[in-house]
């Protein structure tokens, strides 16, 4: 088979990451259109990569017949119509997370890809970085007996601008999605019920949107396992994500804190790690790896690592722990699910 | 001045620690007597140490006129009238935590030992611990810039025999506590409010009591700034240990699964870090210099390092998360303070 | 440009390692050709990678038309015939180290690669380490003053099999020239004097090859600057790899024990981190990096990473570190590179 | 018995640190005298310490009758004359390493001490550090098989004072000799034969003293088994001594650059890890558990933990060193024992 042809919609720093793997890095993907609403960010990105076309018209580049894939990074309230369109046009199909904002929404996606029978891929990709791969391996082995207890920390150097706080979702549907995500996929079991928590510690200027930079989740599973999720706006020391499973036989950890690892500098008064600036930086092979995973897959034919219901099932635990917050009490996942 | 002569009752293992620290490395001290309800236990450490005399009546020994200091290291509910019998016999106190199971009670110790004007210290050990003690300067020297949250992990390598489960207090009263102490000790404000949640993922013999083997606490401070604790009972990896502050500036953790940290061992398929097996190895040094430090303010009339009113105010702390736990609401821990 | 068309010619390990990567990861190459002495190593590795010929006809795979770069992975005493061959057909070249047992061959390479003018590489692939990357970039950045000492060990978890060391050229010129070549690549200055010592603790049979298995060699670098090296073939424990460099304003410590860094497991009486067992695990991405590097340089038209100029320094290094050794004197390796 | 009455002569750094632990730590030893040339020193320390007499003729005071133990730390061309002294005097010594600068006095004090079968202790400090001595326990327990190779490094923060390098004896007699202790303490056995290196990397004033800051010993050990040691006077980045020894079964680390291991503040742009600022600090348990130590055996009657022959059996490796150093060659360390 030849290359699967790809567009890139959307070109923001995490677009153009995948754009920049799918033109340069990832074997058998050939990068052939690009689109953003900024036409100087399309023309730029096509320029420096060699895209032979690029467009501000998401839309008409989704139908092009020339096109097998679509990578979709826009904003997220266009991510369920560009990819209703992309599923009726038949293309295979990478979303960013969260599918939505919208648990309604969300299942419109979900119906549409599943109605079209296309590949669909969901970008949870800390899945991909080759810690939580070797973590979920070893757990397989039963490294670590029955896990018991799931525990995580997710750290971002800053609070988002002011801006983007109205349309983020709130912490829990932003950013605390990936540890839900993470939760399930390590756990290998459902959530049940949350409990969240949350306060302002810094960012005073959350208190107008109703949302917090600093939040709780506890998490009770289906067979009596539970766990804890700290997500934290304000990491100022730098960005920090952390997992840990307590297992009946022992414990497994993956620590975020280290870029290079294997190399230290000792100085005097200074430092011997250095410290992950941000998400491209920590998780860039898993980035690379979701791509090179995601053309391996729609070239032969396989099936999604992580589906639309992977996605929909993260996005409930999300819904269900803001609606926790809110209304001060533990709420159901499956109440969240089947009415939200 | 001489050295101040003590007796310790209670010799269970961490009343024989002490009186060993007392014996054999504390200088300025004489351990003269020491007494416990079981007369092999009594005599055994007498012969062992050295100490000229044992018995089984703790009352007599603590009201000997030649006795200045008496450690108590009783079970919780002699802590009490033993601790009021001393002050009133004018002798410089030290009792480990908690002061009692009873909120009442314990007031009544504070009152008693302030009325006496004795010295009185309590038992929370972890403050002597050569990291946090490190950890305190560092705060103060505003190396992580202003405390934002609180994040603390304790984890016992295995539940408690099922004897001790009923009148342990539960796990907020009997463990969680040194963290309620900590979040003070290193935050430098009081908790207003806690919001608790528990689960039993293993020890299911704790259902019969109402108690769990694993909870988290959401703390809230006076000034917005919050916190989180997991406390949990069956670590079968180890006895672990952790405490982390975020500033506005940096943050700063206490991580205790190392032993011996500057020896480690590779080998094939084996491991790089001994891991603590419990609290009297990690905390070693700590009641070492718990004990030096007991008797150098006796010896040099200072303040308690942990006073009954410390020791009281994170007894409030527990009691809130115990309620919080059991009515699924917050609770705030002033309401504790003042009526409980 | 079209793809850079490839043959690798030498299935071993590394060989394969080499073909599978130009075959599946390396963008902008294309494996067309594979050649071994064992024909179904040949057959076996061009089905697996769906290359479309295989043979054991090395030289005529060199000389094919279609072919523009030959990777030559043979047993070394083959590097120099090979090598010339391809040079004078014009193709693009990339030999693994060393480039022979033997000065004057080795300097008959680069006459050849000059001569022809073609493109060529020598494979010193610990270059290509992100962390090795890393370090490079920041003593260039100033992080740690002015280099004054250069540290390394290296050790192999195991001894190699009896019939290889007779023709290995011996611990420096096999395994210690990797050592010299990142002394050079990190210092950036030349060894002008080495002293090097050398005992069988182990592996007893090296005795009749006059070889050791473990060895130090003492270096001393052009501007008064000086280091050391530890080669051990008996490391029990795993590959162990570190590299470091004490500067005037700080050090940095390159440190190879660590497979999976982020990922530990506690268990009782088990370990924390992996070890790496071999280099091929511990220089995964180096031998990826290393191709790409090739592919991407032949297309554009750069100058090699490590040139054969390089390799023959590194060379001179190890052959004068062998006559110090088995003549118990410190030999100038300038007088190396000019008469040996 | 009572406590152990000691005097401590020379109140330098070290000299202070002794005496401070024997007047406040060490339970059982009662300081009762100190002398030092300088009055001013030994009046302060007196004072600070409550010592009741201080004096600047020591050898008044080693030969008081009510002194049972003297602690000798003045330069060291003063040791043997006292210790002599003391010896003769009946009483219990401690002298800081090394014995002397000459092999004939180190002889003469090993004469005087076990013809007037007095208790004599060595200060090699490092053998008292928990790692060291949680690393001989590991070896003893046979955790790492077969010791093959020693591996160490020591670095000091910063060349010593001009004045100090010509009376120093050597890097090899004033610095490694704590390394060839420790060679002899872990791999139990004997060192037969050094070859050692060195260079001027930075001080350049050591020219004029013929001495290095930096060199490399290699050793070869009574059976086969081998090692190198790494001595650095200019670690610009902190203190660092590292031990290492590889084994038929395994490795063992002791690393010595996290002063506070638990404590770990991370900041953008900053550190990890405290770095240890010196001897003092690093090994602050290891002068303690010394004291301890030797107070406890004077008491108890048992043989010194390092003795005046293991004192002499690692100067003699240091003159051996430092003949190798100065002839290029090998020297026996058997031949120096015998005639230098």
């Amino acid at each position: 088979m030849g290359d699967v042809r790809c567009a890139v919609v959307g070109l923001g720093r995490l677009g153009s990451r995948h754009a920049y793997n799918l033109a340069k890095n990832v074997k058998g993907a050939s990068l052939v259109a690009v689109a953003d609403v900024l036409p100087e960010s399309a023309e730029k990105t096509a320029r420096e990569l060699g895209v032979p076309e690029w467009t501000t018209d998401a839309e008409a580049v989704i139908q092009r017949a020339d096109i097998d894939a679509v990578v979709i990074v826009t904003s997220t309230d266009m991510h369920a119509p560009l990819a209703k369109k992309a599923a009726e046009a038949g293309k295979a199909l990478f979303i960013e997370k969260p599918l939505s904002l919208d648990m309604e929404e969300s299942r419109a996606i979900v119906e549409a890809v599943e109605k079209a029978g296309v590949y669909c891929e969901v970008g949870f990709m800390r899945r991909f970085d080759p810690a939580y791969q070797e973590a979920k391996r070893r757990i397989a082995a039963g490294d670590i007996g029955r896990p018991l207890y799931f525990k995580a920390v997710s750290r971002d150097p800053q609070a988002p601008p002011e801006s983007y706080i109205p349309r983020s979702g709130g912490i829990f549907v932003d950013m605390t999605i990936h540890d839900y995500d993470l939760a399930r996929f390590l756990m290998e079991r459902e959530v049940t019920e949350v409990t969240a928590m949350g306060s302002i510690v810094h960012s005073k200027e959350m208190e107008k949107y109703d949302d917090v930079d600093t939040a709780v989740t506890y998490l009770r599973f289906e067979d009596g396992a539970a766990g804890d999720i700290e997500s934290t706006r304000n990491s100022f020391y730098g960005y920090d994500i952390r997992t840990e499973i307590i297992g009946t036989e022992g414990s497994l950890i993956i620590s975020g804190v280290q870029r290079h690892p294997r190399v230290q500098v000792w100085k005097p008064g200074s430092g011997t790690y250095e410290i992950e600036p941000g998400f491209l930086e920590r998780f860039e092979m898993a980035y690379l790896a979701e791509m090179v995973s995601f053309i391996e897959r729609v070239r032969e034919g396989g099936t999604p690592a992580v589906s639309v219901r992977d996605a929909l099932a993260a996005q409930a635990i999300a819904v269900a722990a803001d609606r926790s917050y809110r209304e001060k009490r533990s709420v159901s996942v499956e109440a969240v699910s089947v009415t939200a």
